[in-house]
């Protein structure tokens, strides 16, 4: 089933996507799926950010082909991650679908799409095993983590470099029915794919990051836990569309503009 | 003006602290003060986190003393932040006032406070000069950024070193007339002083850090800004008692139980 939030005049409500058509949701679908005898085109809509957030983990390097291939290009040693420690992004930094990238100002020339796949907690979890993770997960939808090279490699912190204001794109929806086992994900710039990678070929899967989380932090509905790139991206210009498609999942579109 | 959010049976409001009264308010305190007719005794009400943010910013590395000392303890060289770059923190780590610090099981006996100013964002800003910053400033509360260094040294990230569940005490409330150029920060540990520090004794003010982080992102009403601390924390253990008093504000206070 995918769950898309959407907005429509001033409205705003979950709802179903079947076909070209969303069914309006009551409520909030981590408190139950109520469908009402509403619905409307898809193309009438406006697709939101699926879900806001309370905490926005990262798991940040996550594959080993990103880690070799990166280090290749640094001269530096490739040295992947020693534990599942997650990290964080910024919810400022959240658009949706079809919603423009803005460039700022001062940025480089290396701005760089992440696609990757997005983990969406659906039930309160504190200390679960990994055996147990799969019953608190909503569903999964997609992420571009975009980034400006220069100033992730200057900064203190990732501050500017992954959450300035339009840099997280999500969605187009959550799917609840994915696998992740049998997912691959492709990137394309322009049409013309740039990655195309097994999505479940993770150096710490989603079972060991949720986990090894929960023995800390509770997780909430709502979280989410976007679970890293593989693959080197290239630079992306103003004017670019960036795809990301995850199969099972659907494609995330976001044209890249340069700031007034 | 103290602004505070009670709970109250299963109500939750927010309310003007006067005194020992609390007076129930309309709504939220961000989009204008309403005043009710109801009050009730502050002894009878339960304090909550005064907001949880969108974003939950924290400065990091932001006094010379803190710098200076660290390194002497370290046997590093003292290295300040050349910018005022900002981190982030969890929401699943807030509590309130009055609430337990849990140390994890597997903890080091390295815990450890830090008593840090906390400012609340009143109004959507972008691109805001350093004069204009205070015009978008709703008012300051307290914050205690409870680590764990064994973690915060060895970790990739600073997840459970900082945001394991109960590690960031925020409150007692928002004082909306505090001025920060005359604030002090004391702790104490049991009733005993073992910090005092002039707050606005930082790297980066306020002021630099909230117009430069508005030229890349947008700060939301409600959003969180912690300060940094200064001097160097010293360990705590389950069965100790915390308070962090910022003149002008009030006192937070929490107690550190080990987990069961």
């Amino acid at each position: 089933m995918k769950i898309a939030r959407f907005q429509r005049g001033n409205q705003v409500a979950y709802g179903v996507v079947e076909g070209d058509q969303v069914i309006e949701l009551e409520g909030s679908p981590f408190e139950g799926i109520r469908r009402t005898r509403r619905s409307y085109p898809l193309a009438q809509v406006k697709l939101l950010v699926p879900v806001v957030p309370s905490t926005f983990y990262a798991a940040g390097v996550n594959y080993m082909d990103h880690v070799r291939r990166m280090a290749a290009i640094t001269g530096r040693q490739a040295s992947p991650p020693k534990a599942a420690d997650v990290g964080y992004r910024a919810n400022n930094a959240l658009i949706a679908h079809e919603e423009a990238i803005v460039i700022p100002r001062d940025a480089t020339e290396r701005t760089q799409y992440e696609g990757e796949l997005v983990v969406v907690i659906g039930k309160k979890a504190k200390n679960i095993s990994e055996e147990e993770v799969w019953d608190y997960i909503f569903g999964y939808t997609i992420g571009n983590d975009f980034s400006e090279r220069t100033w992730q490699a200057g900064d203190r912190t990732h501050w500017r470099a992954k959450n300035s204001d339009t840099f997280k794109p999500m969605g187009p929806w959550i799917e609840t029915d994915a696998d992740p086992k049998n997912m691959r994900t492709i990137v394309r710039v322009n049409g013309q794919e740039v990655q195309n990678f097994a999505t479940n070929n993770m150096i710490f899967g989603i079972a060991q990051f949720m986990s090894r989380m929960s023995k800390y932090m509770t997780l909430y509905p709502g979280d989410v836990l976007w679970m890293g790139t593989d693959g080197v991206p290239e630079n992306v210009k103003p004017g670019d569309v960036i795809e990301i498609e995850i199969s099972g999942i659907g494609v995330l579109r976001n044209p890249v503009v340069a700031e007034k």
